[in-house]
């Protein structure tokens, strides 16, 4: 199949940042085959099966979300305004418990529409149940995707390896399926919910599987204090201790409560960051330094977390976050350009999930992209694209989106999933778990 | 004319925070005449001239911006990346002063187009060109709004005095026009660029005129450092040394530099506050002690400043910018409930802009509301209707929005102002002034 869009403004995300005025994509098979400016040579007219004249429409690099729990979805808005314990132990948790084979499928059901409707392509997912349902359902809907079943440790050692064998059975029979579209990560869930000697067996096993490995890191500060009253040290030097930043490729999510020595870690290690900072504030859990990670060298990309916690996939309003509040933080103005911030949802994403993709809209590449309809008000005066994009763009500009080179979003109506039964679903589901409690 | 909403889910925002599941909204004029539970009754159906099924859409008071400057909207996304005093010199500043009577109602119908696409029904214009333009075109266009003709006082007595007496004389032809939905008020523009006496002479008109006083206060820390340099103390204490709280109803933007002395200050004035988070933070000026304001009692309503600082009127993200903040600089998840947070949008909009409204759905109030389509994904499950509004709605949401029963957006159409010529006109109109540069 070969896909012709004309008539776009493309916002490349390359190198040097280049935008195509306007000009035409040409896409045969999963692969970005002839971009160019102006209009398309006769020779690609030819081999063209669909031809859309985009009028102005901007073509840019799909986002990635970089941290997430996409089966509590379900549980968006149940809880807001309770502290991070008793948010947990008195509403999360409980309603965790109650959740179904159904309505965690509901639940990843929604967060696939709310993300593809954003313009997110690829997500990284790190829960406990029903991750061979995901996989398989994220093979028919055509996301790319990072699938880790997580694991908690404190438990025997019996049911700590039952657990880590199941999570790396899971992720070797995964790794690479659904046309390279799914990728795997060995997840131990935290330092504090998992033991030191049990994080290093998992480690173990990434290594000798050639897997990264995603784990949630210094989140709130009461986690930290208690783990240096139980351990003596930081978390992350505990890790340190025990070499298991050596030869391993580590993701971590949040990272906030960090001092400048772990920035100096980090940066000589082949670890990255999924800064989450609408999760962050909302818990109260602080601001994670991003400058200093940018400034040592250490890659850094956009999660949203869950959205129990966020409560939106938007990454748009995410990144948008992001940047303001380093600016804010640092009260410089400049601390971040705006071309730096945009790459962390698409390059850096893409580096971060592991794709093998660059997150650019480039000859060779595989055809991974968005349309973003260009006519709403906050997208006026036209000419400021990458601005827009960071500062002013939502979910709802998004029109088209596609992975491969196949169409997920055409003018806002999916292709894959079916937005209006899913959205009864959910709202069935989320009664019947409710009236269970 | 009476207008009938049926089938609705309403979301009052009255004292109790009110929710009716499925309801009616019967308006008389510009009056909410009737409003209840269930089906409408015989009497209110014979009444109806129009009568529309909302299918389940929610119905939530309108939206009021405290603070900005709508006729740099043309400025969106110009520079991003600049600090402060090179961003206003280098770019700003050569900007605005090509703007033309064209140029500046060009960027000006474009923030009404944006605001009413995204629910804000009310706002506050600080500026200094072409206002009575502005104040005919808010007439028609049916939005209310707070008018300020702001001076700056860096020039000659006579100058200044000439500014003033456009400014009071503006203020006077304006006040309560509209059908009252038009107020007015003085506006130094800030101490920074106001002598004292100044100052004092537009307070002291504003007392004879009964107007509040709007200004911008402490927005950077350096400015509030040069002011002690100059001064020998902060702009605010100087204000009561010589009595300028006293009889005069403040509405300050911005707040960042405050001691707690300074909240003690205005907690016993009149003063309120417009907070603009996403501002502050972007042009790197810092984060205002909001809970400090709240937790005294000084009321707290929410500014998007220019959309060449901002970068986007929509007042979601804005308020949804707020709460995140405030809840991750003081570390404390449960900083601010969710309905205190709607408030500052609707009540606390509504008070400051010295509308006479109550910002809620209530009998014999004022039929302002607006519409919000139930269907997108971040808005599911369904259940949790204060929680969406604060922490995942966006502008898009937003279908039809009435002032004073008056329909001014049906079903994403503009009735008053024609949104496609807008458009055309503003990318015209910032060409043009490119070029002029
Ligand atoms: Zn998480
Ligand atoms: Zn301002």
């Amino acid at each position: 199949m070969n896909t012709l869009l004309t008539n776009a403004r493309i916002a490349t995300m390359d190198e040097s940042f280049s935008i195509i005025e306007s000009g035409y994509v040409f896409i045969s098979g999963k692969t970005f085959k002839q971009i160019g400016a102006g209009a398309p040579p006769q020779d690609v007219l030819k081999q063209a099966d669909v031809t859309t004249d985009l009028k102005g429409k901007w073509i840019v690099p799909g986002l990635y979300n970089t941290h997430g729990h996409a089966a509590m979805t379900l549980m968006r808005g149940y809880e807001d305004d309770l502290p991070l314990d008793r948010w947990l132990k008195e509403r999360i948790w409980p309603f965790e418990g109650k959740l179904t084979k159904e309505s965690v499928a509901a639940g990843r059901d929604l967060a696939m529409v709310e993300m593809i409707k954003s313009g997110t392509i690829g997500f990284l997912e790190m829960y406990h149940l029903n991750m061979d349902d995901f996989a398989s359902r994220i093979e028919q809907v055509g996301m790319r995707a990072v699938l880790t079943r997580s694991v908690i440790g404190l438990c025997h050692r019996e049911e700590q390896d039952a657990k880590l064998n199941e999570s790396a059975d899971f992720a070797a029979r995964w790794d690479g399926a659904a046309n390279n579209r799914i990728h795997t990560m060995l997840a131990p869930h935290a330092p504090y919910t998992c033991p030191i000697d049990y994080i290093e067996r998992i480690v173990d096993r990434a290594r000798s599987l050639s897997l990264p490995v995603h784990m949630h890191l210094a989140e709130t500060k009461k986690e930290v204090d208690d783990y240096h009253t139980s351990f003596g040290l930081h978390p992350l030097d505990h890790l340190v201790e025990y070499n298991l930043l050596d030869d391993t490729s580590w993701l971590f999510a949040h990272a906030v409560h960090l001092e400048d020595s772990h920035v100096s870690i980090l940066a000589k290690s082949k670890a990255s960051i999924s800064h989450n900072p609408m999760s962050n504030l909302k818990l109260g859990s602080g601001i994670a330094p991003v400058m200093n990670f940018i400034q040592a060298g250490i890659p850094v990309s956009i999660g949203t977390d869950g959205v129990s916690a966020n409560n939106t996939l938007d990454l748009w309003q995410e990144l948008r976050t992001a940047v303001l509040l380093q600016k804010g933080m640092v009260q410089k103005a400049d601390a971040i350009s705006t071309q730096q911030a945009l790459r962390m949802v698409m390059r850096e994403g893409a580096n971060a999930l592991q794709t093998g993709q660059k997150g650019m809209i480039k000859e060779g590449e595989e055809a991974d992209f968005i349309v973003v309809d260009h006519t709403a008000p906050h997208l006026q005066p036209e000419t400021q694209l990458h601005s827009h994009l960071v500062y002013t763009a939502v979910g709802s500009d998004v029109s088209d989106v596609y992975v491969q080179g196949h169409c997920l979003m055409k003018n806002r109506e999916l292709l894959t999933l079916d937005e209006e039964k899913i959205r009864y679903e959910v709202n069935n589901q989320y009664q019947a778990t409710v009236q269970s409690l």
